[in-house]
């Protein structure tokens, strides 16, 4: 495609010519195509002086939010209407969804992010992705991979094995390349295993290219190249920003001196040249605005999670009840986190003002913490003591790109109201905003509701309103565990590392995974959300993979529940969490009525990475379907047998006796071996080696080649060639 | 020293000539040595079918109950006395000691190492070897390295990061090397970071030999080499068992084919000689068998951990209690593990002989538990009814070399038989008999007193009712933390691994590090153990590394108080356990009296291990020294300030911004940099980059290298390269 470019205009088209451009070739009619970040809403830098100040556009409500929906359709419709955005602002590629797993709840970036679990991360970014390109827009799948965390992003290398990076932290990518095609995938800045993502071969075309079939092309991270020769061999196709004249020549260069394969940089290039037709095809348009806005406001209601609500506080009636609305996040909003995601919204919901529009009762505000100190505590709890409901706005203070958090604690003058309030009014509901998880634990026991906010996006205020007085009838549900205490998450001992590494201690165990596998009490487990009615489960029947089950909405209101699935294989040859999601349905359920839920597992995500084969794997066995309303509320279990992949590890001079034996060519070839040996000469030290019960205990666990060795051995090394190369015959 | 030896006389002096003696050469009049199994007693074979099958001798306490003892002078005296049999059964080399971690309380040979902590570990065991070795007796230090489990021994690889490998599995090695010498070191089975021990490069030459500076011989576990020629190559020295004749040409054909260097093998072969030599000078003699027996007793009247006594149950009075003695362990004792380790022992006391002998009222004895069941269960029940106090025996039924455990429970019987007897007796004291740590936390509550009584030895009948009756007053502390619950322990998650790999995911955080980094509830701290007298501590003073503090015994029996420092710095630059053990005194301290204990730190133990310039570090800054009676009952704190190492990370382009200016000259370059920029043509750019307050913190973290890099960046990489000159010169 590129045949008539030159090596220079090749390695010009593979670096951007400014930090939102990539660079454009006249002479070849190749225009320069805008890019800009996401993942939720479109910001395009309006300004020369301020690369990450944007132009006006929707602020969706950030992943942290969207995910806790649990329902894909709503993120398909994002997409799409981010596309729109897109058309009309003329951009290209937005740069998102970022699927990196929430390895830590300190995680700067988490709210960027869906969850602690590859399935669900996988299931939403898929559907966004296409409902953006379904506009003719390109997505980024970002941050490939295993960027989970702000600090020394630059240069830190993420230590994690290769089954935990195959089954988690890589999983989620797999599924939306595969599933979803993402124009362009981003790689990170960190490195793994010591390599930078942006030069690692085994990510970037090994795994990304050969395995799954990407067809799109890898554009860096802003700023991720350190050797762009070295980059472009590893396999990636765009480096941003730029100019980078610099790089440009290296490459040139370097496909002179015959250090850099002239069809390596010829196919970026032809990436880049298709990644522009592509776009070409897109249709210019506009957006409606106003429509955009309430499709904020219905994913961010949505998106709240109902944590606790004692007493059926709440809803709130619409008349009747004096509300006192206390914080100052109520008035001025938390609704995105900081850095390159940073929207200028289109318009802005408080809270205040909402709640205030949804009753006829009176309601008054105060800020209750803020600079101007003691003060705005007392006048606050003042008006909590006046009222019959007391509303409290407590969150994060920031949260944002480029630096990880070091406590999950909300700060000490909301902690103070909150437990001011709660003293002088039974009717307390705490409202959080934040990013990521907030510990609830210091203060759970004495409020009788809690509402997780999240952050919402530009329409969260009238979003949480919503909430409060029954319109939406809650549905959201953790994409994340609340822990009791920052040193009961499974990452807690080795996050955020030091001196260039990061080791991923607790391997397979992120998130639920780690908590279940301890034993560990949590505030409120993956998968939890209350809702205004309430469901009864029936009993599950499983047909192979797809499972149904009866679910019933007992109470008197319509509402939604997320029905879960988790598996587990009893008796498993490896070491598995106890449970892991698989699937889930999200299902509108009319108030007395009953659905029949209807769960696909797909086949793929029952298999683990066997390191010895180095492939997927699905064991064979009868795998558990336990179905619930989160991961600790399981009310309905089947079994089904499920057929395993055939496979075979091969024997060898480093397998063990047992091995041998379990294996039934193996074992009756060295049954065989052992016998002609017992009957012959070399019987007295065979009689030796197993007199003893320890020594014949210890065996089976012996390699068959260092038995071998051991003086007196029933047969030589070259007889063990021949056992191996018969048993794998 | 071998230069008159040929090549194959060299080669064949590197291996063993059978399983427990190396070859001779009677050319060059180098006598056969025995080498056999310790550790805590002299296992010589004693039958030619039965390898494992030893000639009667001492056996002692294992180290589980030695290190219980916290007294690197009985731990000598032990030696010496091993020496002195060793002496008298013509045994140049005894295999021992053990000192590897307890990684995980599932270790299968735990009951042959001594501790979680490898301070208390390395001054131990340097007391045994230098017992020893005082009788002219070689010692092997073993298993040599990070073979801290049974499962697949012979092939998983332990894979651990340097630092954790350095400060924590290396570190009571390097002690007993560097204060010991002890005559050789014995490589283990297991592989380390994918590197069998016994073809460890780095491990067996540049950290042995090159840091530590030993200068002994490295032995091969029986049957751990799988290569000679890259062992040899690797730095180990003698293969065993033998005759490995295939192995010993296979080293003359590498020498002559130039693959080995022939220095090399000579230096391997000079080493053998010089053990030849050295043994060469020890006398025979004879020992004394009683006074073995007595020296048994008194370690293990000192091992027994009192961990429970609630309203002074014990000591029991010698005359007017009657006494039921339950559990087969009382008749049948539990003293020693299965395997390599397993002593024909030269007597052997129980506990029920010596308890009756120790009392003037009656003794009743049902078995509790065993083959015929339900009968026995109820027998015993009913002596418990009506005796004045119930003895319950209990313990783990086996542990044995070459398998792990997968449980820390009592078995069903056993744990039936002390809820029944609690039931029907007030006065129930357990007493355990265990390798390793079996969980309490299931009955504890139940029962007013707990011995822990370990694996005793042959005099171990006796040291429990020395125990029981008062004659010694327990000073036992635990050498490994009780948990709560197996899934508690730092280690739960990765053992023993799969597929040939074990991950030690929780790093630094070995034993009570673990449960302190995570503030875990525990059954019973490291370091924990009950007196039948009480002590208080005065106010601790520092000098230097010197801590003393007066500790007085305020109870009306003679006792030993184990006085434990623990040590942390607040503020330290890396991740740090909460406290770490650094030094420990074992004083006995008369009634109603005051002793000044006066307990050195060695500065070289409070460094740490820095993966950035590959050496040890002692940070500078106020450590604080906690003085105390267990991990978790601190009693006195002092603060003392230690200069630091000089050192200095050298600043190169992947040095970040922030690190830039965190150094004095660096710093001051950079600054000098910027600003020329600022007030040059770069200027534009550098306000680009510095407008936006999340840019300007994102900046901090942004290598140097990079920053060049980025479009516009204020200096050129040439200019990079001559300031990294500058700033390191």
């Amino acid at each position: 495609m590129t045949s008539e470019l030159s090596t220079a205009d090749q390695a010009a088209l593979t670096s951007g010519s400014d930090f939102w451009h990539t660079t454009p070739v006249e002479a070849a009619d190749l225009p320069a195509l805008t890019v800009t970040d996401g993942p939720h809403g479109v910001r395009l830098q309006a300004t020369d002086g301020d690369i990450l100040a944007g132009a006006r556009a929707t602020c969706f409500p950030p992943a942290v939010a969207s995910a806790s929906t649990w329902d894909p359709g709503l993120l398909r419709r994002m997409g799409e209407a981010l596309g729109d955005e897109c058309r009309a602002m003329d951009v290209a590629v937005l740069l998102g969804p970022g699927v990196n797993l929430k390895r830590s709840p300190l995680g700067g970036r988490n709210f960027e992010y869906f969850s602690e679990d590859p399935i669900l991360t996988g299931i939403l970014a898929t559907a966004w992705v296409r409902g953006l390109q379904s506009r003719g827009v390109g997505a980024s799948l970002k941050h490939f991979a295993v960027n989970n965390q702000e600090t020394d992003r630059m240069r830190v290398s993420a230590d994690v094995d290769e089954r935990t990076l195959r089954e988690l932290y890589l999983r989620a990518f797999q599924r939306v390349v595969t599933q979803a095609q993402p124009w362009t995938v981003m790689c990170a800045y960190n490195k793994i295993n010591g390599v930078y993502a942006s030069e690692h071969h085994w990510l970037l075309t090994e795994v990304l290219r050969d395995e799954w079939g990407f067809e799109g092309l890898v554009v860096s991270d802003w700023g991720a190249v350190v050797d762009r020769v070295a980059a472009v061999r590893a396999g990636l196709d765009l480096a941003m920003p730029g100019p980078d004249t610099t790089g440009d020549r290296a490459l040139v260069d370097a496909v002179e001196a015959g250090t850099l394969d002239a069809g390596t940089l010829r196919r970026s290039a032809d990436l880049v040249r298709e990644m522009i037709a592509k776009a070409g095809k897109r249709e210019r348009g506009s957006y409606d605005a106003a429509a955009h806005h309430d499709l904020a406001r219905e994913i961010a209601g949505r998106a709240i999670v109902l944590l606790k609500n004692d007493g059926g506080l709440l809803p709130l009636r619409a008349e009747g009840q004096t509300i006192a609305v206390l914080g100052e996040f109520a008035r001025t909003p938390r609704y995105q986190g900081g850095g390159s995601s940073q929207i200028t919204p289109t318009r802005l919901d408080d809270a205040l003002t909402q709640i205030t529009a949804s009753t006829s009762a009176s309601v008054s505000f105060a800020a209750g913490y803020g600079d101007p100190g003691k003060g705005l505590l007392e006048e606050a709890v003042e008006l909590a003591r006046s009222s019959d409901v007391a509303l409290v706005f407590v969150g994060s203070v920031h949260e944002t790109e480029g630096a990880d958090r070091d406590s999950l604690d909300l700060p000490a003058d909301q902690l103070a109201l909150i437990e001011r309030v709660a003293a002088v009014n039974p009717n307390t509901v705490v409202l959080l905003s934040n990013g990521a998880v907030l510990l609830t634990s210091p203060w759970e026991a004495r409020v009788p509701a809690i509402v997780e906010g999240w952050l919402l996006g530009q329409a969260g205020g009238s979003a949480i309103a919503d909430v409060l007085f029954g319109r939406v009838n809650p549905s959201g549900r953790l994409a994340e565990t609340i822990p009791v205490r920052l040193a009961d998450h499974p990452s807690y001992l080795d996050f955020p590392g030091e001196h260039g590494h990061v080791r991923y201690g607790e391997g397979l165990h992120v998130g639920y995974r780690g908590f279940d596998a301890r034993e560990q009490a949590v505030s409120y487990p993956f998968g939890f959300g209350l809702s205004y009615t309430t469901f009864t489960y029936g009993e599950a029947v499983a047909d192979g993979l797809q499972i149904r089950v009866p679910v019933t909405n007992t109470g008197d209101r319509d509402g939604r529940e997320v029905v879960q699935v988790y598996v587990s294989l009893p008796g498993s040859r490896v070491r598995r969490a106890p449970r892991e999601l698989k699937a889930f349905a999200n299902v509108a359920i009319p108030a007395g009525e009953t659905v029949e839920v209807v769960l696909n597992v797909e086949r793929a995500d029952l298999a683990y990475w066997d390191t010895r084969l180095n492939r997927w794997l699905v064991e064979d066995g009868s795998y558990v379907f336990e179905v619930g309303t989160s991961s600790r509320d399981l009310r309905a279990t089947v079994t089904s047998h499920v057929t395993g992949d055939a496979a075979r590890v091969p024997l060898t001079a480093d397998s063990s006796v047992g091995e041998w034996f379990a294996d039934p060519r193996g074992g009756a070839l060295l049954g065989e071996l052992f016998a002609a040996a017992a009957a012959g000469a070399g019987d007295a030290t065979t009689a030796a080696l197993t007199a003893d019960p320890a020594v014949l205990m210890m065996l089976g666990s012996l390699p068959l080649g260092r038995m071998a060795m051991f003086p007196g051995s029933p047969f030589t090394t070259d007889a063990l060639a021949d056992l191996i190369k018969a048993a794998n015959e």
